[in-house]
């Protein structure tokens, strides 16, 4: 599907995808009010299911396949929550779902993604292996691959979450979403064009993987190559629809160390009794390190995922 | 204060604290109502201020003071979450709050109450030596001294949790709370014994500090001895007037094990993705292990509070 998304998909999506998905709650917390200057409305996808917004996208995207495409099954490859995504999302159609996933994917991911009924083809780790076992279980299947980002379907989903904080907060001055493939980025730019046009959108990205800050400033996408982070959701390089829409609608990519990423993750724990994964952590981190950007704002504040290792937590001993 | 707490000082209290307090989220978890058979609806005291029920009781008590009561502050011993509680609800009164505490009373702990403008005084970490610690702060200032349980006003204030909670789901056949002092039972208890008279009450509790299951079964107040367990809010006797309450209106006490209790934080942390502290875990670990009391059962979980050690989680290394 190489049409570029637009606001009116992002809407039809919303009404597409209400039945299955949560409406997820928006928090506040005058502790992280107080420390950024500003005032915050987070919208927590980290209470989506599959634990994730990656959940609005696979969704979306299955929903509308017509019943032939859907009774030959869906396909991706992908070891994280859009492969749990999409499981459940096929699930719920009642259709298959192959996922191609690495031999060294962890082994909380693969009973996730087996949990939900996927059928998964595991292959060696590399992105090679990964597309040629995709090909092969395509050709197979004639299964209709989903990417995990790069697809209007997917785009317009992940932009209901922005679309539903807007509804319920509609003065933003600032939307915030982190930025790996840019799916949840483009979705909210197109939800905020629409419903709040004079709102700011930022992306947030760690320092080490600032493929999406370099290709904003470069004006072509910058691949993301040898990325190092904890935020394992933010890895992969942009897309060419995905970049397409943050080139226009974004107004900067906020940066941030990996310290940053520990502590405001940290943060949302202690303060909002709420688990959040590393890559959530980084547009919070964004929000306490640029607060030229966050002072006297109402700002939007996407909370991505809490899809986290309890057994390998960035912080001491436990 | 030695009346017995009434339903209307439940509803007096709802009230007075209205303001101050927030109204917690009640939040649902389809994969521990499989696990449970029942359908469960958490009352998320975790999100209360101060990250605990606790508020309730001890902002009600300090309202109900006069203005000359007031005036010459509060005082307790505590070196948990009544302590930052009290702190704070003197704060948002205007009030002095003078909190004796163990000198081994952890830095987190202190740094909150601290944090509230409480006024620390430390003392040996023996009760002999809180209590006279605590008498001589009261001699020399006068303060009312507020009672972390044992207290008609902290009892109404606690039961506003599940007042709460039954407006918003009237019908429950069961409501459940930990138990340590029985503040937060009877005030539950209060409460389903006029909005949902046929719902029945429990108690949950760690099988390392099951004073109160003996309380009830011998009718008599057991007192808590050398007890063990991770969850640290739970450690004390039953007061006179919540065991009272708990032997009238109480159907059981459940007990667990530690792993239990463990596995139940775990669980929650997990797929609910909502931070709680061992001892509210105790009640979802009761209902794990209690087939018989949750299955084909509407049941209202108080979630106590979600103030926990991030260094030292009761599983492995982080």
């Amino acid at each position: 599907m190489d049409a570029q998304p637009t606001l009116a998909d992002v809407r039809r999506a919303a009404k597409r995808i209400r039945p299955y998905a949560h409406r997820t709650p928006v928090l506040t917390c005058s502790s992280l009010d107080a420390m950024t200057g500003a005032k915050l409305f987070f919208k927590c996808e980290n209470f989506q299911k599959v634990g994730a917004f990656k959940f609005r996208g696979a969704c979306n995207a299955v929903l509308l396949l017509s019943d032939e495409e859907a009774a030959r099954g869906v396909a991706t490859h992908s070891s994280g929550n859009h492969a749990a995504a999409l499981a459940l999302a096929a699930r719920l159609r009642g259709i298959p779902a192959h996922i191609v996933m690495p031999r060294n994917a962890r082994a909380v991911k693969r009973s996730a993604v087996a949990g939900y009924g996927g059928e998964i083809e595991f292959c060696e780790p590399t992105l090679a292996a990964r597309e040629a076992t995709l090909a092969e279980v395509v050709a197979r299947t004639d299964a209709a691959v989903i990417h995990p980002y790069n697809d209007a379907r997917v785009i317009a989903g992940q932009g209901t979450a922005a679309l539903e904080l807007l509804h319920e907060c509609p003065d933003l001055d600032v939307l915030i979403a982190p930025v790996g493939g840019g799916g949840l980025l483009s979705g909210t730019a197109l939800a905020a064009s629409g419903l709040a046009p004079h709102a700011k959108v930022y992306g947030a990205e760690p320092r080490g993987a600032d493929d999406a800050c370099r290709s904003l400033k470069e004006g072509r996408i910058v691949p993301s190559i040898e990325p190092k982070t904890m935020a394992d959701g933010l890895l992969t390089s942009l897309g060419t629809l995905t970049f397409e829409v943050i080139r226009r609608h974004v107004a900067d990519i906020l940066t941030v160390s990996e310290e940053a990423i520990a502590a405001a993750m940290r943060l949302v724990w202690e303060r909002m009794k709420i688990i959040i994964e590393p890559s959530a952590a980084v547009p919070v981190a964004a929000l306490l390190e640029h607060g030229e950007v966050a002072r006297d704002r109402r700002i939007g504040v996407i909370l991505s995922g809490g899809n986290v290792d309890l057994e390998a937590l960035p912080w001491g001993h436990a």
